[in-house]
């Protein structure tokens, strides 16, 4: 039963990681997307979501049977409820992407970018893509090192992610309403998919380390 | 074993309720400090957001504790599963008040909400209280056309948070682009806030009903 139990779980973290390799894909098509107002890019992203969250879905009803079938308890148990938390948190990642291949679409044939923050959504992509990319990584190594470079690309996140409202609200601005708007919501949404990146290398390091991570965290 | 089981799912009930009010108290004082531009009331939802968290995560403990002790299969393991993601929603709704309550502060002593905007942002937060009051309700009776008010009334919010972008990106703006932030802002979270409560209606009526909803529902 145990052996059972424990390819039942590499098949859970097989999923997991091929997941985050969909996101990872998606926020890069995503940001590029967006950088340079490519609308058919921004439309592969749109369509390609419902393919994560399926994915999710299926992985959730794989933990939920393993529950059912196996009765894992104390630590067995929280690895198999932290991998539904993780699959809740892919998908919602998949869906900041999708976001933000939307504000391209919107926008389309203007530039979705307003002037003056282009490296700044450029050094933003660049980090969630790294920071996606990272986390596939560590999903499958369960390498806590990297769960500390991502919070240290967070962080990198979190900085822009003020910059641009300090921008905006700046003397200098001279955005009209729709570039203000545009900025406010595509730095939400950079910054809320690595926010979520965040929150998963937590639960990672409980599947590596045993330390139970609480909801908030 | 049977009737342990159905009292530890009351409990479990009982705290979601419990949450569910706390959350309901938390964004009528949120969405009140916000159009009011009441900071001291803004600081006691930022202040009481930890009590939401930390009863979230002390619902969670229990519901993994239940998975434990009682080893739940089929409609009984899926109930306790989704009390799980109903915590969780819960819990960002929480996060929704605050954000809102700290929109407020940061604006102080100027008003957060824009000129133009006054009653749209009255009208949205009345209904993001209406909504978090019927799904204690909902949570509490399993009446699931309670359910089926809360989609209506989140089709409202997200009529309103549309209305919200109309205004802002029309001939007839005048904010500046701190009040076309702090619109921007304010209008995603209170239509997130109705969000996840359309989602946990959709899980309650699975506690109903017996049909099971995926995660991206």
């Amino acid at each position: 039963m145990r052996e059972v139990f424990q390819q039942e779980l590499r098949e859970v973290q097989d999923r997991l990681v091929e997941i985050s390799t969909l996101v990872a894909d998606s926020i890069e098509r995503a940001t590029q997307a967006f950088n340079e107002s490519n609308v058919a890019l921004a439309e592969t992203v749109i369509a390609d979501d419902d393919k994560i969250d399926a994915l999710a879905a299926e992985l959730d009803e794989l933990a939920i049977q393993i529950l059912a079938r196996q009765q894992p308890v104390a630590r067995d148990l929280r690895i198999v409820v932290s991998a539904l938390r993780i699959s809740a948190s892919l998908e919602r990642m998949g869906d900041m992407s999708e976001h933000i291949a939307q504000l391209a679409r919107y926008r389309f044939p203007e530039k979705v970018v307003p002037k003056g923050l282009r490296g700044t959504f450029r050094d933003m992509g660049a980090l969630d893509v790294e920071i996606a990319r990272k986390l596939t990584e560590l999903l499958r190594t369960e390498d806590v090192e990297i769960a500390e470079q991502i919070r240290n690309e967070d962080d990198k996140v979190d900085a822009l992610h003020l910059s641009v409202f300090d921008k905006v609200l700046g003397e200098t601005w001279k955005g009209a309403a729709v570039d203000t708007v545009d900025a406010t919501l595509a730095s939400r949404y950079h910054e809320r998919f690595a926010d979520h990146a965040v929150s998963i290398s937590k639960k990672v390091q409980y599947l590596a380390t045993g330390d139970w991570v609480p909801l908030d965290a």
